[in-house]
């Protein structure tokens, strides 16, 4: 047999979206969807050391107001954010932000997740290469409801240098949701709270605003772990699964991937900021590779009541590192300490 | 306490099968049945960068006329094949070839499947140390029905080299399934497909004979990884597992695993090439072992129209590779390229 | 943004029981129920080579008289053990042992497990610095049956040296269960065991008392398959993670995580012994880390019959090394050889 041409034929794989090919109000439907079940949900507890009542205990859910337990919020978040990768961030050479990101709906063992952004803000840069690309990404279940909502902001590179430059769009985007924005699930009813089953004594009253937790526990990490949850996320970008993509020959793991462990880890000290609800801001400070240990600090930086009853809000920065006690968040110049991986600015639900 | 005594006492280990144990006609029914669920669909999806939609959604498949999303057409074969081996492949020195392959039925989660293989053929080597043994495997569910059948070929040592050689009995083997031998679902209909959703435009008609597609992408592969495939399937041959097995202390990686991965990197150009429905051939060209990225590509062999609505067949070649860039299959004398992981011959069925 | 001050708040985490904070008749709820599913099942498949056909087929379960196939035992004992470790065994010097461990009832996709210990035992060392603790733990199903039970003993330091010494209370433990103490589930039926499916022709009455059975295979164990599976029973010691926690920069290996995979290798020689029934000791001899290989075998020790129809009683001593050929348990001093890894006594119930 000989060796086989490669005929001349319309490329049939894509390269993906450049700067370029957004225009402002561009709504993109983004491919395969995914149902879950009890495989994805013991997965995410074999790959962190998730520990949330509410997330592991189907009866635990229960006692809460809940049908039943429903997928750990970051899940659903990184099944939405995954989605989105071919279409937004594979010619991205940087993921520059989140915000105003809402969790309107929890997910459950046999939901359907689909992923729909639509593009709402871009501004090319002064060196004409690259622009920065503004998204508001919805993920919606099986019947269209919306089950996750965030923005989010990447720098992704040009293709043709010669394309004229967009009008310049850039979204107001509060730094940080208010505590009406939040929305608690329906049905959520905290007062019956088992604090002996949710791990911890301490609940929403117990914490105070400027109040630091070194949750103690390290994680290292192995490259298989990290793929492996990389791709239950059907999440494409080359750089975490291919050794050769690099010139140092190491695998840059996914940012989400350090947001779920550290949010594991912050169990202790946090069992029962259960829910994830707001997600304000986030940063990857510093890229993580195989082999790092990760630990994880906190710090509580609002609290806010809500009408659901039993149900408390609790801001949080949630931050990774790959050193032991590495409390320091930035330097002097603003710049984040180089054992700072992650910044992480979200709401979550406690039992007042 | 002192050490036991190893008493004299029938020894209950099996050694396998030799090939003085195989006799035309045979039929082996296999041990372990295993009954999926949605835990065996998440591993896939853990372990391979799989993303057909039909798979991945439910949604989508009862969009396509099937009652639910299918477990992977590749793990059923695993499922399948893996049962085989402690009865087949325990003493064999080579795996070497696979024809007339054919998913019959889909597996759903909640299937129970077990196998049972005949014996097709036998042919002693001239050296008198060795034979090949042909045997037809069937994958078959809790109802009894067939899901898949393939013959297989494997040379085997014996363990006698005194027993008798058995009379020569070689099969015919096509080597294609001509359209007409490949089963199409029950139900299917692709006339209402979502390329939006399933992730590529292109349609049965955008491929041509002799067109070739390179998957592009990349996955770099690691022990934990092909080992909790391997498992998973139940495929308990050493070589896989037992670092101490060879001489160099490497383990072998299950061909299968091969296939899985170089499968899913298809994606990339073969969105719609969603299910798998003839085996024309296979060869697993070189060992792959922990460490190597693997790559793929493909080529268009053939395509056939077939009767359900909106379905067309397309036959391909898949090829995995070791190296980038390494698009020649064999060399001059015929042999396999050293970069040649995999050489597998396929039928698909697409939407029209 | 300056660096976060740590305040001067009540601790939020937690270090753990010491000595001194354990009485008799305490009664333990340990936190964090969880819900078990088919993602657990696979997983356990794709960690362990097991192949037990009960646990493996829901169609042979029900041709066994139960409802469908359970969680394999082991992993509820993972599960129900997980559980303990933050309230028992966090400041461990050593785990001692483990008698009179027996399971009750089956564990099935869909039952909610959690855990309670009460302390039934406490000696103090004569240096002052730590005890021993006997603590005797049940693991309950959402109808609050118990679904196992045994008990345990971990020597822990004390964290105030003045504290007084508890008065010495160690209780009387049996060193082997009596036949009569052995559960059969409810329904078990092994008069029409289907001995093709199951994997192995040997019954009951095939096995001799003092028989020895090598189980032939190796498996070479990596850092992130025993993270993954000690993760999924939410086990928080952290020596198994933190690769920091160690002089030696070694994740000593969960022992939990060696027992599964010794009895999943002595399917070869036992495949027909299905359930385990009884816990009679155990002892970790050796630390076990990533790159063993592991192996094991097997040494009747006794038989029993049972009212259940076609279901007999076999106690068994299973031995995990981590080299071939080890088949010496203990030095003429009494102490393990150093390749010996596990030295367990269980009861399991074969068909007769």
């Amino acid at each position: 047999m000989k060796a086989p041409q490669f005929h001349v034929v319309p490329i049939k794989t894509t390269a993906g979206r450049f700067f370029e090919d957004y225009s402002i109000g561009q709504v993109i439907d983004h491919a395969v969807p995914r149902t879950v079940s009890g495989g994805e949900r013991a997965l995410y507890h074999a790959l962190y050391p998730a520990r949330h009542a509410l997330y592991s205990s189907d009866e635990f859910a229960r006692s809460c107001g809940l049908p039943q337990s429903p997928l750990d919020d970051l899940a659903a978040f990184h099944i939405v954010f995954g989605k989105t990768v071919p279409d937004v961030s594979l010619n991205a050479i940087a993921n520059l932000g989140y915000a105003q990101g809402r969790w309107l709906r929890p997910v459950y063992a046999g939901d359907t997740i689909r992923s729909s952004s639509e593009v709402i803000g871009l501004k090319q840069n002064s060196n004409g290469q690259s622009g920065v690309v503004y998204v508001r990404t919805r993920g919606l279940n099986q019947r269209g409801e919306v089950v996750l909502d965030y923005v989010r902001w990447v720098m992704v590179r040009k293709n043709n240098t010669d394309a004229p430059a967009p009008e310049t769009v850039v979204p107001q985007l509060a730094p940080v949701l208010t505590p009406d924005q939040l929305v608690v699930p329906e049905g959520l009813d905290l007062t019956n709270y088992d604090f002996t089953l949710s791990g911890e004594p301490h609940r929403w009253s117990d914490y105070e605003i400027g109040e630091t937790i070194d949750h103690v526990d390290g994680v290292t990490i192995e490259e298989a772990e990290h793929m492996i949850a990389t791709r239950l996320w059907q999440n494409t970008a080359k750089v975490h699964f291919d050794a050769t993509n690099r010139a140092d020959g190491r695998r840059l793991i996914y940012g989400g991937h350090v947001i779920s462990m550290a949010r594991a880890l912050s169990f202790n000290g946090l069992a029962n900021a259960q829910m994830i609800v707001g997600l304000n801001a986030g940063a990857h400070a510093n890229p993580c590779f195989s082999g790092d240990t990760i630990r994880a600090w906190s710090e509580v930086l609002d609290k806010a009541e809500t009408s659901a009853p039993g149900v408390g809000a609790i801001r949080l920065r949630l931050v990774a590192t790959n050193a032991a006690g590495a409390f320091r968040l930035k330097s002097d110049d603003g710049k984040y300490q180089p054992h700072v991986l992650l910044d992480l600015d979200y709401w979550a639900l406690m039992p007042m």
